[in-house]
Formats: C-alpha cells, sequence, structure tokens
C-alpha cells in the first residue's frame, strides 16, 4: 500500500509500504477516508524530535472498517469510524480513569501514552496511507452515523483537534458567561475558540498575527487580537478594565515566536499569567517537550522555561497541560456536529490526494498565507 | 493597649500602641486570647519584603469578641471566634464565588487579597497585640463551641495553618486511597499531611532534612523522607515503582534550600514534576513572589523560576497555587476538632506571653531544633 | 406609596401602603423599575397557600437605588441593580457555600430560605410596588452596566426565571452535545431551553399543550414536544432511540394537569423517569409542596408523590430539586445578557403599569392565550 | 464442577454442573477462593424475584486465574483477583463514562447494566461454585497484591459490599467534616459506615434494631442508634440541633420493616428526608425494584413508594441512587487495604465450604443474630 515517510528533515515522500493487517485478536484494519496534517507533525518533519526515518505519519485518522479480528464486537466491516490519535487499551490504570491520552498499556514501557506515527509514543504506524491498522478496536473506533459522507471534514477532526481545543477550555475551567483569551490561532486555537462559543463564553479574544488566521477567529465568533506589533497583553488588559479575562488557552507551544520572529519559549505562558485574571485557570494544550537539544535557549534545551511563578502564585492561578484525552470529548462532539451545533470543518483550507502529501507539508510548514489546515484524501 | 511592631529587619519590639476600635459599624474587636507567629511572617521579619516599620505583625488570631458595630448580628460580646488570616468582604464578585483570599473590596485598590498584619495586603493592623479590629465581623468570624477553651491550641490552626496545609490538599486533588507527596514538614507540610490522614490518604511521603521536624510527620501518620542527602527524589520514586505519587504538595515556597545550604527557587517544585506521576496534580501553598530583589539568583529577582515545563507538560499534570481561602474549609475542620477527629496542636513547641514575641521570632527565624510553632498569649 | 396587595383567593388591589424605608444599616431602598408577575404568586393568588391577606406580593425586582444605610459600599444611589428573589444574609452557614435559596439568617426561624413577597418565606414585603426595601444591600443587589435601560425587559429576568431555568439544567447535569427534556413551557421552562442551548445542549425537546408556548420554544431552539394528546412519553422515546434523553428537567410542579385537565401530581416525574437514560439526572425547579391540604389526591394532601422510585434505581438516576440559588448564576447570566448571547426577553407578553396588575393576575391565572409573562413599570 | 443452584423459593442445593470455560478470546476462567452470601441473593432466594431455576447465585468472587482467552493481556494465570459484581465491557457508553454498572453490551437487550449470578443481569453463571468464567477479563479483573492470601477476607469485599457503601457516601456528596445518617447496619451500612470514616466523616449515625449489627458500627467508629423503639428520627435530630445530619446514606432496600415488623417500603427514604438538613444529598443503595407483585403494598407492587416530596423539594435535597459502579472504587480502596487503612473483613461472621452454602442461606435468611457476613470456600 502507498505512505507518507520521513526520511529526514523537511523529506518525506508518498512510497509502497507493506500493508496494514490485522495483528492481534482485538485489532481492525480501517481504509482512510481522511487525514489531515497535524501542527505537531512539522515537529517531527523539521527535523526537531528524535522521530526515526522510516516512520510513517498520520493521527489525525478516519476511514471505513475494512477487517476485524475474532474478539471485536462493538464495530463491523463497512463502518464509518474516526479515530482518536491516542492508542488507548481501555483497562489500565489511566485508561480507566478517563485519562486515554496516557494509556499506560500501548505506550513505550516506563512512560504513558501512546499515538499513531509519533515520535517516542510506541510502534504504531500512521494513518497518511491508504489502510491503518488500529489496536483494541472497541475501545477506539468512533463509529459515525449516516451522515459521515456528508460531514466527514467535520467528523475527521474528531481525531485530534476538536478534542484539544475543546480540552484547551476544560483545563481552563471555562464555564458559561466567561471571556476567555487564547492564544494562538491555528488549528487549535481556532478549535478552541469554536469550543468556548459552543459552551457559552460572553468573549473569545484570539492573538496571533496573522490576517487570515484572526479572521477566522472572528468567523467563529471569537474578537480577534493581533499580537504583530507586541501590543496582545495591552489589548487584552483594556478589553476586561485591567483585570485579565477569566481564563485562558495556550494554543500554541514550545516553539512560540515574538513579534520580531525570535523563538521565546516563554512568551505565551508568562503573557496568560498577565491577561488572565486573579484565581484563573489556564489550560495549555500547545506542545512543550522535555528536552529540546536544538533548541538556541539554554532553557529550553533543558525543557525549562523562565515561568513567572511569583505572579502565578499571587494571584492564585491555577494550570493544566498536557495532551487531550480524545476519547473523553469525541462522542458527545459527534453529536454536535450529528445535529447541526459544531463545524470545525470551517477552518479546512486544502483538501488533496495522499500523493500531493509532499507539496502540502512544505507549504504547511512555511505557513504559508491561507494553509490553515490540509486534509489528506488516500482514497481519492 | 500592647502589640508587637516591626522596626526593621529582624528588628521586633513590644510597644503601646493606640487601642483597637469600631471604625465601621460592620466591625467587631476582639481580645487576642491566642496568636501565633507563621512562617511568612518571618519573611517581613528578616526585610525581605516591602512591608513598612511601625507595622503590627500576626494573622493567626483568635479571640474573644469585646465589641460590635451595629450592623452585626451574627456574633455578640463574649463569643470565642478564630479568625481566618484573609479578610474578606463575603459580597464581591470573589468572595462570593468562595475566594476569600482574594477578596477585592478589602484588598488594595488594584490586587485581590487582604489580611491582618502583612506587607501589600492592606491596612489592616495585626494580632499580636491586646486588641485586635476584624472588618466584615459577621462575614470573618468563626464562632467555636464550647470547649474553645478547653481545645483552644487546636482551634487557633484554623486561622491559618490547618487550612492552609489543607488547601495543599485539595489543589493537589487529593483523593481517598492516593499517595501524597509532601514537600516541606514545616508547620504548613505537617498539617497537610494531617489533611491527607484525615482525608483517607492511603500513603504520605514527607521530605524534610529536619529531623525533629520528620519525627512529628511520622507521629501524625505519614512516611518521613529525609532530604539531607539529596536523595529525595529517588527515594520517592523507589516508594512508588518509579512512577511516582498520586499527587503533591509545595509546602515550602521561594526560600527554599538544597542540602547545600543554598537557595534554589525552582528546586521543590521541579523535584515534585519528578515525583509525582503522570496526569497528577500539585497543590503549591509556600509562598512565591511575583519579585524578590534581594535575591541571588537573576530569574528571582524577577520572580520568575526555571520551571520544567517540559516535563510537566508530556506528564499531562496540573498545578494549582495560593493563599488558602480559609471560610472554604474552617467551619468543617472546627467540626473535626471538636469531635475528635483532628489534633492540630500536635506540632505546639511553645506557648509564650506577648512580651516573650522578640525573643521567639529569633529562635523561630533561625530554624531552631523545636521551635516548630510558637502560641503566643497576650492575655496572659 | 402605590403596591399590589392580596385579599384573599383571586383578589388583589393596588392600595396606598406605608413607604418602604432603610430599617438597618445594611439596607438599600430601591425604586422599582421592572417588576414580574410569576407563576408561583398565583399558587398564592388562587388562595392555595398560607399567605396572609394584606401581602404584598413580587419577588422578581429590579430598580433603582434611591438610599442606603451607612454600612451599604458596594451600591449606591442612582445605581440600577436587579435582586434575586432570594433574600439572604451572605454569611450563614449556607449563603457561605453559595446555597443563598436557603438562608438561615433571613429566613423565618427553623426554616432555610427567605423571599420577597412570599408564603412562609419571611416578613419581606413585595416588590409589585413603587419601592422596595432589600436587606443585606451589599450582597443582595446585582449592579447592571450602561444597557441597563436598553436591555432592562432582559435583565429583570436575572431576578428568578432565568437563574431558576439555569438551576434547572444545572440540577440535571447537562453539559455540551447531551439531548435534554424539559416538562413544561411556561416562562421557567422556556428559560431552561434558552440556558440549554446557551450550555451546547445538542437537542432540546421541550413538552406542553400549549400551542403559542411550543412555538416560543421552537424560537429559542428547542424541539416542540406537544403532550395534548397524552403521547409525550413515546414521542421523547422515539426521537432517543428508546432510550431516553441524558438528562431532564422538571418546570411544571404539584399543580400538573393531565391531558384530560386533572391534576396528576406525580405526572411530570414518572414522565421523567420514564424519557431520561439509565444514569441521567432530572433537576426539579418546579414547586412542590410540603403539604396541600386542599388538593384532592389523598398523598398530595400530605405532599407526597406516587413516585416511581422502584424504576428510578433500577436505571441508577440522581435527581436534585429546590430554589434556584439565584447569587450562583446572576452574574454570569448578566455578562451574557450584556454581551449579547442570552435574550430572556424573548418571552415577556405584557408590559403593564402597576395599576393594570390586577387585571395581569386574572388573565395570567387563566393562562389565557398569550399571557406568556408580565411585566409591571410601577414608575409608568 | 460444584455449584450452588437455586431449585425455588428457599431451596439451593450443591450440584454439580458443566465446568466453566473460555467462550470468547478475551475471557478469563477463575478458580474460586471466596465468594460471599450477599443480602440481595436472599431477594432471588426468597422467591420474590423472577429468577430461573437452576440459576447459580454467586456475585462476590474472588480467586485466582487458572486460564485466559488469547486477546486477554493484562492478566495471566496465577494472578489472583477479586471481581466486580458489575459485567462490564469497558467501551460501551456507558462504561467509557465510569458507569460500569450500567453496561449497555453486556446486559440484556433494552437494559442497562449485567451481573454473575443475578436476575435479569444476563446469562452469566454465579460464582458460589468451584469455576467461574470472567467476561471481559482485561477489563473485570483486580489483580491483587502479595498480599492476596493474607488479607483474603478483606480483598473479597471489594466484590461489591465495600465499593457498595462506599458508593452510597459518594452519592450522598458526603464530605470531610460532615455528619452522615445511614439507614441500615447490614453489611453494607456497616460498609458505609467504614467508608465514611475514611472520608473523614465527623460523625457517622447508624440506624438499626439489631443489637449485634449496632455493636459492629459503633467498633468501626459510628454512632449508633437503636430504631427498635421507632424513635430513630428523633434520636437523629435531638443529635443535630433539630437541623438533621449533613447527608444521608440508604443501605436497606425495599424490604424495609418498621418497628413492629411490617414491610413499609417508603419508610426509610422519607425518615432520611425528615433526618438530612436542607440542601443535603442522599445516597441510596439499597435495592428498589420496577415491580414487586408479590407485595403487600399496592404502590410497591407497581415498584412507587409515596414519597414525601414536597419537603424534598421545599428542602432543596437532592438524591442518587443505583448499583455501585464497582470499577469505579475498587483501585483505590485495594490500595487503602493493602496500606493498612481499611479492614472491612471486621464484618466477616462465618466462613464455611461450598457444602455448607444451603444451611448459611438459611440461617442468613432469617437474619439470625450473628449471621451478619458469610463467606464461602469453594476450594476448601
Amino acid at each position: 500500500m502507498k505512505a507518507l515517510v520521513y526520511h529526514g528533515p523537511r523529506k518525506v515522500t508518498v512510497d509502497t509500504v507493506p500493508d496494514a493487517k490485522i495483528e492481534r485478536p482485538t485489532d481492525a484494519v480501517i481504509k482512510l477516508t481522511a487525514t489531515n496534517i497535524c501542527g505537531s507533525d512539522l515537529h517531527m518533519y523539521e527535523g526537531r524530535t528524535s522521530v526515526e526515518k522510516g516512520t510513517v505519519f498520520g493521527h489525525e485518522n478516519m476511514g471505513e472498517v475494512v477487517e476485524v479480528g475474532e474478539a471485536v464486537t462493538a464495530v463491523k466491516k463497512g463502518d464509518h469510524v474516526v479515530l482518536p490519535f491516542n492508542i488507548a487499551c481501555g483497562f489500565c490504570e489511566n485508561c480507566e480513569r478517563g485519562f486515554t491520552g496516557f494509556c499506560l498499556t500501548c505506550a513505550p514501557k516506563g512512560s504513558a501514552g501512546a499515538a499513531y506515527g509519533y515520535a517516542d509514543m510506541g510502534p504504531y504506524r500512521g494513518g497518511q496511507a491508504e489502510y491503518l491498522r488500529v489496536p483494541y478496536a472497541d475501545f477506539n473506533c468512533l463509529v459515525l452515523p449516516d451522515d459521515a459522507d456528508e460531514k466527514d471534514r467535520d467528523y475527521v477532526m474528531l481525531s485530534d483537534i476538536f478534542p484539544t481545543g475543546w480540552h484547551a477550555t476544560r483545563l481552563a475551567g471555562l464555564s458559561p458567561g466567561d471571556s476567555v483569551v487564547i492564544y494562538g490561532a491555528g488549528p487549535v486555537g481556532l478549535m478552541a475558540a469554536m469550543s468556548a462559543r459552543i459552551q457559552g463564553a460572553s468573549r473569545i479574544f484570539v492573538i496571533d498575527h496573522k490576517e487570515d488566521r484572526l479572521a477566522l477567529a472572528e468567523k467563529i465568533g471569537a474578537i480577534p487580537v493581533d499580537s504583530s506589533d507586541g501590543t496582545e497583553v495591552k489589548q487584552i488588559l483594556d478589553h476586561t478594565h485591567g483585570l485579565g479575562a477569566d481564563c485562558g488557552c495556550e494554543c500554541v507551544g514550545y516553539q512560540c515566536h515574538n513579534s520580531h520572529g525570535k523563538e521565546v519559549p516563554n512568551l505565551t505562558m508568562n503573557a496568560l499569567v498577565e491577561t488572565v485574571k486573579p484565581t484563573g485557570l489556564i489550560g495549555c494544550v500547545g506542545v512543550f517537550v522535555p528536552k529540546d537539544p536544538k533548541a538556541e535557549d539554554a532553557l529550553a534545551k533543558k525543557g525549562e522555561i523562565a515561568f513567572d511563578f511569583g505572579k502565578f502564585w499571587s494571584k492564585g492561578m491555577r494550570l493544566g497541560t498536557g495532551q487531550a484525552n480524545v476519547k473523553a470529548y469525541n462522542r458527545k462532539l459527534r453529536d454536535l456536529i450529528h445535529w447541526g451545533r459544531a463545524n470545525p470543518s470551517i477552518i479546512v483550507s486544502h483538501e488533496l490526494p495522499l500523493d500531493q502529501a509532499p507539496d502540502a507539508y512544505k507549504h504547511f510548514d512555511l505557513r504559508d498565507d491561507g494553509w490553515t489546515k490540509v486534509v489528506l484524501r488516500p482514497a481519492a
């Protein structure tokens, strides 16, 4: 079968690889109908992680079941399903508490959390390919309703970014009527904005320096805050009588750049400490890594940031972080899409056949204008 | 009346000051029967804060009501009461949500939170004195039951350290059956340990380098972990199959010292990131300050710490901080004392008349062996 | 001043009564600008309660502050404020936990909860009058923003029915994406529907037998379910694959009638047990009374209903009840109105001067078509 | 193999039945080392349910794994495990939210929840036998630590009554410092008392009319309240200044008898409405059934009770019900046993070989003095 394979920094090609197949009785094999390129694919693409050559990328996957193992009962051939990027067993200590992003069974020994096509998250091939093996299929497949085809650009967002944006708002403790400041109008930040709107936020401030992304934020119902001149903190404080918003979301991560284009890893977190009110919560779903040897900043190499902890403490703030436990949200988010209350596909800018994935990576990596979100169509 | 007055770094004397009196119809005046010296008094005593000369210290106060303003209805002359160190109005946006440690009415303009006898927390005289004015007495006084005298060394701990230790465990999300690692066996750490025991923790690890404090921790039902050789992280991991405890409490603060006696402000927080398991929560009630110009460390001057954020994020951890909202807990903790389920006085090492307060400050500041907690008796 | 006075079953007149005035230093006096007639006023109007002759009705009040007591600091002359129907002290054991609907200070001795112009809820005159005395004004007044005049038909709903409808959904544990069944499309049921929509419900089923009310429900974004032929349970089950909705709200109360016009007090609760899925919650804000001597049903006389407890238990259901703690919600709901995310005035059918109140009571009591909600204008 | 088989009302014998065996790749087979008789076995034993002749009873099971299906990975031959009485798949909509007592996969079509050896809860043979087939073994087996043998009388209680008693306190929203009233000092009520103690209740009132059970309650740290003269409500109110306890637990169920020996199904629930304070919660784990054709009471036949709903509503109370989701608690309760903080075996009165089960049923059914809890030993 065909699959997108990593061959080194900024070098990916569509190759022929061995077919995906049932390996354990709890597996299913899926024929991919849609699979997205994600911002965190770029971390690997750029060569900034320990990902190995030969890896097949792709953790935002949706498709049709073509085969199931003999232990599988809830999913059958022909079902349309979308898969959490987290691979989870369903029965370990973390899964049973709902922390499926920190599965102890599927993760490499000594760590917590597994994913498709990802550095350090287990030996699972990604879905930017024609077929995909899905472990623990009964637990990991979310079956889609009759409108699976019609709304497939919405449903595919259930694999990662919609639940991840939603997770940001849950970690931030957003309540109806709250104001929220969201750092970053990339796909995840935009999904956080949509999540906040659905949950009844009164005002949603979205910070970014790219015009096209801010325009999307506004379309979603948020108030765009342009950070290209470095005044975003002041703008938020002006909007909120100097007190700050009720809560905040970090949707950028460790490669954050300031308005002069320099990487400043603590920029977003410290700006959130400044722009969220005392007693407020911050939810951080932008990726931060335990070590980043290729970073310029000395602290960043060790995975540390110069965090404004004194102010954070004095304001009595709280902070939640980490990868979304997709299964905690995907069923209800599916229902919101099905009943017409959510339309995450609003951010899709490109739909391309798998063959054009290498070119799409190039544009997406350059943050070219208008390349907000790419859906690949392996079956096309 | 007599009161303990601050005259500069490490210089406090018992002076005669103007009597406390009713200033507003919602006030009460209390005759102090017990008032403690707190570790955070030492921050001011050592001259490390912006506290002004002439300040009367004392925020852990208990006494008998001697007069009430005409608007006061729930408290009357003769009542024995204990006062939260937080001064709160009860009706601002924060108080009405239970965040009485972040009152917007009583705090200095533009900030959140007020306290007795404290730098930057409003113009309220402290209680290391014969009498104390209590604003919003109906809201701030907790009336004590018949055994107020008999158990007054227990009840006085409701003013601060028992609720503060309890707050650490709540911020840490402790559930029955959990293991918890507590950094620091000072009064607050010991109260956190007692709180964890009452809430049904399965194992409570308390880290400190002082033998007498670790002995108290053990008496309370905790497992003492000696950090004097710098191996505390390894010890906790050994106890927990390498995974870490379910949750953690920081009860030390910004003046933390390593095993060589050097101040290392990020030591405790980063050790907790190491020793708490993925998905775990950390509650930080040790004081961290927004700026500390007298610190040696360059980051610390700005109130920043080099926080191991990459690991924290990868483990999907969460963190809560700040001063305890005493009123959120003091009523139920009072009941636990009254019905014989809590005995926070176990940590009291000294009971002294107010006159001996200057000497007590000296010993407590030197962390002299055996000076765990001092109760002053202004009425003695 | 003028006020609406109760003189016996279905007999109310606008009389001259003594002026409202400051009685305690914590009081304010308000000039009413809007005050609604509520469905629970009708319980008294119909003579079915123990309310005494001479009572001034009116617990949904909004106005302008004309005088404050000397202890009042957060509210000042000229402020536009809306008042929770609950009168609460802010400092008793229940208020400090947020249960302001169960205040122990303001309630008659031995009970919990106080209100304006209500049977058995304390000696507080109602606001269907020119002026109103507000106890504990700092705690009870919610100050309104600049658009107080422009949106006053929205803001007045913060006094009771919008928070009460919201409370129904919170007691029901509604989460975004949930389906919810709401029994009753009176003002409270419609506000519950609006609350559910704001909170991101995927489907909102509203049951009633009156066409005009169902039309309003649809306008709010709900699915109307006509119960006039007694098939409402079947309709809900058909909509939900036979499983029932995720949660349910009771917004009718003890005077519920079946499709033949007979009073059947257990009808709504048992229908909700039937139409909510296993593990689901029911929030009941329709009023049920501890005794109802004038009821026909023998159980109802004692305040009992024949509750389908076996099915409720087998399905592992949960149930929350009681009057809304308005202050738990009114601040954020105010923000939602202010920022254009909520428009509770959609249900207002009539705005009338106080003089026409007796006539309005007559129509409202007869459930005349189109008399959904009446706003009285005492200042007009 | 040998197993206890039901042959009609009060007629059980130990028969030879076909061996338990692996039927699906996700199964395990367990050799029973301990299996308890439960109060709800008596509902079937007495012939009051629809249970069929030939049923093997036993849902409180513990044993050693002797064989696993090929899909099973977390459990292996030789492991000592204890099994929740609920049988759950781990991946249905209810299981993934933690409601394993309401599994949709394992339950009979159209219902929610499965169990071993139980009427109407699926075709699963019980464990009062030599061997037991365990479906979805990875999800349902809780592996025990090294002291599995030594503390097996404690660990076997994790199958049902300890988590069920714990569930009562969680449904009741018990917080540390609370007072709680528990109706019933049978095994579940006693476990609720132990749970309340572990969670830091300040006072635990346990109501029963049997002296031996009340003595056990006292040993566990509760205050015994004798209901044999019908004054239990008054006693509780006297203990609580007339207000009632903070929360309540129902641990009796539909066969409740009054002090004259008459079955009064609404007795316990209405007494709890009386003895729990306004705003309090009640957790009901005593079994109530949707219909009970053999009951004397007309409402009871239909599964209804005459519930004091008016008072319940006026007090703003809340209520949670249903079977415990054992997996929500058993892991942490296991840890509490392992680390010496819980000793549920305190209630064991008899340990008997399987052969003596018929005789044990007889005594237990007669509520003979001293027959508190029977552990059967099939391997003995």
